[in-house]
This record gives C-alpha cells, sequence and structure tokens, in this order.
C-alpha cells in the first residue's frame, strides 16, 4: 500500500503513522483523513503489529485544518465535511475493531476502536482539528519542542469534534474552559501538568523515547489484556459502576482460560521474560 | 445604578464585579445576592463588555455566608433561604443570558448562563458559600495571598448548594473527599496544584494580571465563539461524546456565516490584529 | 473479636486495620476480605471510632490476590469468587452504613458504605486488587517508599473490580490508560502527582503523619458532617447537578437543627476547641 500524504512502517511490534506535509507542519486534509484510516485499519489487521504511533514528519505534528481549504471549509465544515457524512465507507469503520458504542463510531472519534494502543507521539506545533484528534488517541507523549493550542476561538470558530466533551475528562474542567475561550498557545511542560500528554521528552531523543514505552508494551504486556482493557476503559465512561463491575467480572473469567493468562502466570512463577501471544 | 455591597465598573471591554462589605471580608448577604445579579445582568446587556471578573474589596474575597445571620441561617438555610425561593425574580434568570438546561438556572448555579466568561479573581480568604459561588464561575485566578477551606464540616453543616457534584470535576474525587471532609485550610499553590484555581498570582500585582488575560480574551477573541464554546463545555457535562459531536457540528456550520468566522481568517491571512464583532 | 490475616485497634477516635500477612506481602485472601469487612462493620458500629486507617504490616501495603490461590484464581475469579457471590453474608452489608446506590454495595465496591472516613495508608508495595481495594477508601496517602502497579496486563488479566470506571475519576483517562495498559511500576510521587494519592509522607515517621491528619479529623470535625458529605460525593458521581443542590438543600435544612451545628457555630463564637457529638 502506498500512500501520498503519510508514511506508514511495522517493525518490532510497533506500527508508525507519519503524517507527512512537513511543508505545511502536516495540516490536515481529505487525503489525509482517508489514509490515516487506513493506516489504521492496516496496523489493526497486521497480527505483527502490538502498539500504533501516530507522529509528525518535520518540525511540526498537526497545525489544524489545511487553511487552504477555506472555500471547502465555509461550504461544508471545518475540514471538509461534517462529522457524520464519510462517503462510501462506513462511519468509523475499522475492519476488527473494537465494537464500541456508537460515540466512537463517528467520523474523528473512532480512534477507539482501533484493538491497540495508539499513542500520539507530539513532536512540534498540536492545533484545532491536530489538537482534537490526538485526543481520541489513547496515550499523548510531547516533545520538548511541542506547542498546542485549541485554536478555534481566535477563527470565529467553536469546540469542533466533540472537544468539549473529551477535553474535560483530560484536564479538569477549568482548564478545558481556559484552552477553549482564550485559544493561547501552551507548551509542552503545562500540557502535562494539566494532564493533556503523559509525559514530556527532550525533542533530541524523543522518538527513541516514545519507541522505548511502547516497545515495553509490544513485548511485556499481554495483547489480549490491552485489547480488552482499552475497550473497558472507553465503556466506562458511559457506565454505572455496577455495569463496569459486572463487565471486569465476565472478562476476568473469560481471561482464566485464555493462552495469555496462562504466559501471565508462567513467566511470572518462572521468573523470564514472558511470549504472549494475544490469544 | 447603584448598589450598596457590591461595587460595579466597565472599561476597556472588562466588566468588573467587587464585593464590598470589606469589614466583613465580604461575608455573602441576600443584598449582595441581588446586587450580583443585578450586576451579571448589566454586563451580559452591555455590548461594549466582553468578560467579566469577580472580585473582593479589602483583603478578603468571600468569607462565606455573613454568620450575624445565624438566626436567619438556622430558620431558612445557611444563606436565607432555599435554593430554590428567589423571589419575585425568575429563577437564575439573566436576560440574554445562555439557554442552559435548568441545572443551570437555580439561585446559585446560574453564573454559567452569562454569556461572557466569568473569572473569579480571588484575592484572599475563600470559604464556605464564598467558595462554592467562585466554582460556578468559569475560571478561577488566586493572589498568592489566598487562602481557601471549604469550611461546612467544621459547622456542622453539609456539601451546600452543589459543592458535591462540582468540585469533583475541578480537583479529582480523592481532593474533594479531602477538602468537603477535612474543612481545612489550603493555600494557593495547592489550589493551583489540584486544579481549582487556573494561576496563581503575586499579590502585589495580582489584578494587573488578571486584567491582562481578561484583556486578552476581550480583544483577540471572537465573542461569539467564547458564547457557543462556553453553552458547549456546561451542556457537554450532561452529554454523550456522539451528543456533544452534533452539537460541535450544528454549530460548526453556523459559524461558517458568522461575521466574527470571515474577520477570523481574515486577520490571520491579513497578519494584523483582529476586530471581532460577536456576530 | 479476633483476627486471624488482619489487627484491629482502636484508640483516640481512630480505628486501625492492619493487612497482617507480612511475609507474603499482605497478599490478598478469602479470609483477609471477610475479616476485613468485620472490623469495618466493627468501626462502623463503635461510636468512640471517627475515622479508620487501614494499613499493612511490614515493608508491604498489598501485593494483590494470593498467587498461590491460582488453582482456585482459574476456577472461579482471581480473588476466589465473581463480585456478586459473597456466600452466606449480605452483599456488600455494612450494618448501620450509608444507604447508598447499589453499586456501592458490591463485594468489592462497599467501603464507601461505611459512614465515617476511610484512609487507605500506603506504607510498600500496592498492586492488583491491593490497588483496586484502596480506590474504594476516600483518601489514600502513601509513605515515600510506596511503589504501585495495576498488574492486570503482566498476568493476562483485564482492569477487575470496577477499577476501569474509578480510576479515571481520580488521575484522569489518559493517566488511567497509561497505568492500565502498561501495568509499569510507579512510585508516591508520581502516585500523588496525578491524584491516584492524595499526600506523600516520609517512610519513617509515615504511620504518625496519618493519625496526624485523621486525629484532625476526629477532633475538629463534625461526624454528622463528615458522614453526610461523604455520602453526598458518592452519590453525586450518578447525580445531575440540579439533584446534588437538591439533596444539598434538603441536608442543610437537616443540618440547622442538629446539635452537631448548634456546637459548630458555639465553638467558633466562643473561639474554643469543638465537642461534636456526631448527634
Amino acid at each position: 500500500m502506498s500512500y501520498e500524504q503519510i508514511l506508514y512502517s511495522a517493525d518490532e511490534g510497533i506500527a508508525t503513522i507519519t503524517l507527512n506535509r512537513p511543508e505545511r507542519l502536516n495540516a490536515w486534509t481529505g487525503v489525509m483523513e482517508r489514509e490515516v484510516r487506513d493506516a489504521l485499519a492496516a496496523a489493526t489487521a497486521d497480527d505483527a503489529v502490538r502498539v500504533v504511533i501516530l507522529t509528525g514528519a518535520g518540525r511540526g505534528y498537526c497545525a489544524g485544518a489545511d487553511m487552504d481549504n477555506l472555500g471547502e471549509l465555509s461550504a461544508a465544515g471545518s475540514d471538509g465535511a461534517p462529522s457524520r457524512e464519510t462517503g462510501n465507507r462506513e462511519i468509523g469503520g475499522i475492519p476488527g475493531g473494537l465494537a464500541l458504542r456508537s460515540d466512537y463510531h463517528l467520523r474523528n472519534t473512532y480512534y477507539p476502536t482501533v484493538p491497540k494502543p495508539v499513542i500520539a507521539a507530539i513532536n512540534g506545533p498540536c492545533a484545532g482539528l491536530g489538537l482534537v484528534l490526538a485526543l481520541y488517541c489513547d496515550m499523548r507523549f510531547a516533545a520538548d519542542s511541542a506547542v498546542f493550542s485549541t485554536a478555534f476561538s481566535r477563527r470565529g470558530l467553536i469546540a469542533e469534534h466533540g472537544i468539549s466533551w473529551m477535553l474535560p475528562r483530560l484536564v479538569g474542567f477549568a482548564n478545558a474552559m481556559d484552552l477553549l475561550l482564550s485559544a493561547r498557545k501552551f507548551d509542552a511542560a503545562e500540557a502535562a501538568r494539566i494532564g493533556l500528554v503523559n509525559r514530556v521528552y527532550p525533542a533530541a531523543s524523543f522518538l527513541d523515547e516514545v519507541r522505548a514505552y511502547a516497545g515495553e508494551l509490544a513485548t511485556m504486556v499481554s495483547p489480549r489484556s490491552m485489547r480488552v482493557i482499552k475497550a473497558q476503559l472507553y465503556e466506562a465512561q458511559f457506565q454505572d459502576l455496577g455495569e463496569a463491575v459486572a463487565v471486569g467480572d465476565r472478562e476476568m473469567l473469560e481471561s482464566f482460560s485464555s493462552a495469555d493468562f496462562r504466559e501471565g502466570v508462567a513467566h511470572f512463577v518462572e521468573r523470564r521474560a514472558p511470549a504472549f501471544t494475544g490469544r
């Protein structure tokens, strides 16, 4: 599969998707949207892939929707189309993806259906739609050179694509209000302090550090456990505690008859590295 | 309009409401409640006002319900009346305010209906009802001399006026439990660390710093965007992700035909300061 | 009452429950489960007890479900039985406990029904089920020597007993994802930074510091207020803001006729230490 606006590679259990319009700070386009979706589907289908990293080429991560598409914007939406219109493909469908509730199957909210951890590796400017999409990744790591902005209120726009719902769950209600009302720029240290990114690494060694974390997930952790736990966390956002406990009880019993549970106990007892299969 | 227990002024796009019983650390009264409501309505009606600051005169912010009204308290409520009794005015009504769901139209919870950012500038002691009301402001900035307490449990009282609901959304569940059970005093640095206040400034330059932030909202950001985004954030607290996305899609399309969106793009392309009108 | 796997003591208004299998890092067993439940019931019934501390003997807090019960595990659940099967006792029943909704009456989720603050004093390693149960305590204090892990994904297990629901409410969604997917070890400083523990004390003075905090609750705060506020906070997790305000209004009016409210005002006016009775 060859792509026009992204790069895709997979090795050592890690798929890397790189937004590749560096001369535009990887501004988001309709082509990029389709290609990222295809790449996430490819990573989902590849049994050798256990973790996905999403990053940007050059000095930027994603500067938001491409401002050159402004005519298109005012006609159809700030990134080309409303959330529920996805042309000839299933809305938010990732073949083999997690069967989450419909909230996670919309045009821009479907990343949680990828049954493997998706890590946003934010290497530089991250704004507007670029920030929104990073929020639907499971974790966010930032280079210390990254800068952030919600951007919308300085363009006369509003809180797009569910950021009004997702951002307060990450940074608390008051920080979400500050960042969305002011659209001020903020740096990686602040992003980490308020919970928007999980951690910050020096720019010089950034991708190596992210790959080291991803590598630990790929080698030390059960892929089956990650798949189930990821679904549990997203679904629990809409459940009562009792429902979450019931799901946990059911999944716990199922895990006992899995190969990964046998291996999880065996490698611990035998004091050796695990060899999980994901089954 | 002249007030008895508050001060009101408006200039450079910023309305300032000052609780003005400094000899009582601005302890809250029924008169003050009515006057703050009137002042918020005036700030809402004044098109020149884009941001509202709420602060206290003298060395205090608001020490809670006035303890001199204790007889009144035990008769009718710790601040004179139950939440739903508001005399001869519409409950929580701000003419021209945001049409939020009824949760935000109660006696003390109506601040979110003000269609402009409301910033609590906490210059000194902030306790009990004074703290509760600060939570319904959109953001909280604190002087480094500010001190805080929920106060209730040391008076034999309980978690009043929805603080049991609002506080965990700002500081997480465990911090909310600590602060409400113990009613211990805590300082501005801790308030910032746990997310209760957005930031802390030195007491000497406090109001200048708050006005600088407010001034950036008043000049660099679309008033229309702030109005819509504020409503989105409060409503999203009660929505599923899919509902929040649908609201965002609808509001995004509406924003494309707004004057503020045209100006938001034009000033960016022309590399000049924006001149938003709020339309 | 004598116990086999825990210690119980009560003095100065503080009940201390100590998990007492130090040679196993206090790994959790069915016996321990029954004994902790009995001890929490005893603390609930004892009017002299105002606060409960839960800690571990020796260098550990609780290392999770005892791995020696692995056969039992794969037969019946990672700690011996599914959540809703509790043998011959009422599910999650604490006589005299808070009448919270059913979510808080399950096998491992019932700690919130104890009508007094329950503080987890995490003195050492805290993992798996040991971590889950600590989350259902009202607050968590950690020694600087404590280490934490969710553990499940490295055993091929899943997010058990409602941790998928509770953890994001304490540490935000992204930190919960990191900790549950990776099952990496993390230290007390990180636990405090992300909101998992309320504060960290040096190991040398750890229990003294926790007892100092508990002692302040036991002497300076109304037991009646703590009982009501604790219930308000847990119930508000499932309420709209309007419902939480209505509960607060009702409880506020009831508190006005309580002895603790009279004492709360009297000791303040008379500038003396309070003598609350909990009535």
